[in-house]
């Protein structure tokens, strides 16, 4: 980790900057992919899967013998744990439905909005060392509480042609409506356009690798809607000299054991706790698993001492970070100051680990500074909001004069001409 | 217009798909600005407005001298006009926010989410003909309602280097911070990245022609947010036979009249009003001054005989429109089944013109089926909604085990030890 020592602020804009990633040479091969599935569709899925997964599929559909032989094999400790945090999740993201009302701006106008799930969605859920279950609860909890009609999984398979039971499971459990075995910018196509097996989709969500991130912002520019652009994940904690070291390092960690990109901030006004959280954070190192990984992800973080948490929090707001964790003793007033920023964590207690598997906030996060302009994944990410109006007789005899003259303005007389027809009778 | 006569539902999918417009040779051209106004910044933003709209200016940004000339420049009767629309979104709008509770997932854990404005905004609205002063008030009343710090406009000058008073006077009546005199992909650019003049925003709103939107399009895949993916702007409008046929042609018309590929759907369960309809327009037709934008757009479009009214909105929900007009006896009752709509007008005297301009309702909506999975522009796009969590000793010592078993299944130790070392003390 960098240390920067009471940087001057007009250096925190280019301290924020998170390390370029060049990956425009996977245009060309996404784009090959991307046309090939919407060509030739389940055959070049197939042969994708071979090719990229070793693995070859009969079936891209996940059978119900498959299902029931993966809610056998995962143990009731785990079945507990995905129920705790499942129901936790609902909690909170069925807090964030509200209905509204109907207004009447003028007498004889009212216009209302209502929410109308997005009718089919596609949940895209990386494969690999580590089956990310808890992801399937994040994006599967709040499509279900939207009421999406169609919910399905894409997921790559593993050299036997297998998924994972605990997503299988975490699947079923949450009303996920068909999961296919496919991964890639092959799996993102098939949502995007459909294929004979894949259902096209109305929105294409969930993390992934290069060739997904980039498959799915090519889509995107194709009008498909997506949850929101990627990045490396991230995070950035505040301590001041009452926090445990030992917590914040563990904090830092379980960050930066995400992937070799992800990046790793942490702030303090006190000199003594930079250094003690430096030297835990090597501790702490030796004694994790994926230590390399981390490793290397430290390389492209940094640690700042600045003169008053008060500035942590205003250098926070300049690096808009995915995660931020304000771990000092007046934390939920400084918590007030935050604009940028994908989710908080408040206090000595609250590990990102929380919020990432089971507290019931969302972990699917703005990263790379998009928390400057977006919003994490919530039960909005799956409803449209479709706006209504009605006008009674009164209501056009009224407003119809100002709409005549502001259409005429703007020289559109077509649209003058649809209040003047009415006014007429 | 072309019809078509109780076409089968397996034909609705294809009917429905939009005329094709390949931009594709814009790509170049459009990087090519990028690049350009990346690289010279305002040197280059002088040259293209001297090159695309044969203006020479001297200062970008719109002085306090021309904005007060402008203000006197709007006549009485525009400016109450534009008081009373701009109340009616104003009243709509500000009914959009709501405070979320704070909710106690489990004991010692509570979990909230805070509405946070985006603090940088720019507007882009276009120039050309017809100044688009109505959509400075979609987009800068509720930017205001939710709170943007900072709310730019760009607008492309004319060849004497002037932007249009009522544009200027709208903006100043709804709090916009600045207006620069700049068009085209140059604007876009300059807004997304900043140049000397023009401060880099974080979400970039706004209509244009097909220059502007290739390069929100461009700059949305570099992580710069945008309201939403654009396309020509079309109506559906369903009559039965109690409908006025004036009514429903002058509803088509104020469509067709707004561009050359705009798109005019009609549907009826009536023989008689199908035929009604397309008579009327032709009649209204003859006397629209924009009568030839409005021939060619007629040329896209068409109108469809469907067994029942019902039958109408469910091949409106595959079709999607941006405006549907429900103008039938049971209006009201049949708008409970619209899914896919940008904005739904309900009855014989809610013409699209009143949401266009005054109703209240916000007329920035989705267009070429993106209603599908997108909603209007309100105040939502101008907020992020951060969220928050705060766990106590006894939250993590209730909720700790979970995570650990959670974390240990998807291999990621640091996850777990960031619980561990809580719980431990």
């Amino acid at each position: 980790m960098k240390t920067y020592l009471y940087p001057a602020k007009e250096t925190w804009d280019s301290i924020s900057k998170r390390p370029y990633i060049d990956n425009r040479d996977l245009d060309v091969t996404v784009k090959e992919i991307i046309a090939r599935v919407r060509s030739e569709g389940d055959k070049a899925l197939h042969e994708y899967s071979e090719q990229f997964d070793g693995a070859i599929i009969k079936e891209l559909k996940v059978s119900d013998a498959e299902i029931n032989e993966s809610v056998k094999a995962v143990s009731d400790k785990l079945k507990k744990a995905i129920k705790t945090a499942g129901e936790n999740i609902e909690k909170f993201h069925r807090s964030q439905i509200s209905e509204e009302a109907v207004i009447e701006t003028m007498p004889g106008i009212k216009c209302w909005r209502k929410n109308v799930p997005v009718e089919k969605v596609g949940l895209y859920i990386p494969g690999g060392s580590a089956p990310l279950f808890s992801t399937v609860l994040m994006l599967a909890v709040p499509a279900k509480i939207a009421g999406c009609r169609e919910v399905i999984i894409c997921t790559p398979p593993d050299k036997n042609g297998k998924i994972d039971p605990l997503i299988v499971y975490s699947a079923m459990m949450t009303g996920v409506t068909a999961i296919y075995k496919i991964g890639g910018a092959q799996a993102v196509t098939a949502m995007a356009y459909g294929t004979e097996t894949i259902p096209k989709v109305y929105k294409i969500f969930g993390p992934g690798n290069q060739y997904v991130t980039k498959a799915k912002e090519i889509v995107q520019a194709d009008g498909i809607a997506i949850d929101m652009p990627a990045g490396p994940s991230e995070v950035l904690a505040i301590a001041d000299k009452n926090a445990d070291p030992e917590f914040i390092a563990a904090d830092l960690l379980a960050q930066a054991e995400h992937g070799t990109d992800s990046q790793v901030v942490f702030l303090t006004d006190d000199k003594k706790m930079l250094i003690g959280v430096n030297r835990t954070v090597d501790e702490q190192l030796q004694r994790l698993p994926r230590k390399n990984i981390a490793s290397a992800a430290l390389e492209n973080s940094f640690s700042l001492l600045l003169s008053s948490v008060m500035e942590c929090i205003e250098f926070s707001n300049v690096y808009a970070p995915e995660h931020l964790i304000i771990n000092t003793s007046d934390a939920s007033a400084l918590a007030e100051n935050v604009i940028n920023a994908g989710s908080v964590f408040i206090g000595k207690y609250s590990c990102e680990s929380a919020g990432d598997y089971a507290s019931g906030t969302n972990h699917t996060l703005p990263t790379n500074g998009f928390a400057r302009s977006f919003s994490g994944v919530s039960v909005d990410s799956f409803i449209k909001k479709v706006t209504f109006q009605e006008l009674s007789h009164k209501g056009i005899e009224r407003l119809g004069p100002t709409i005549e003259i502001m259409a005429e303005a703007e020289n559109l007389y077509g649209h003058k001409n649809a209040v003047s027809v009415r006014l007429k009778r």
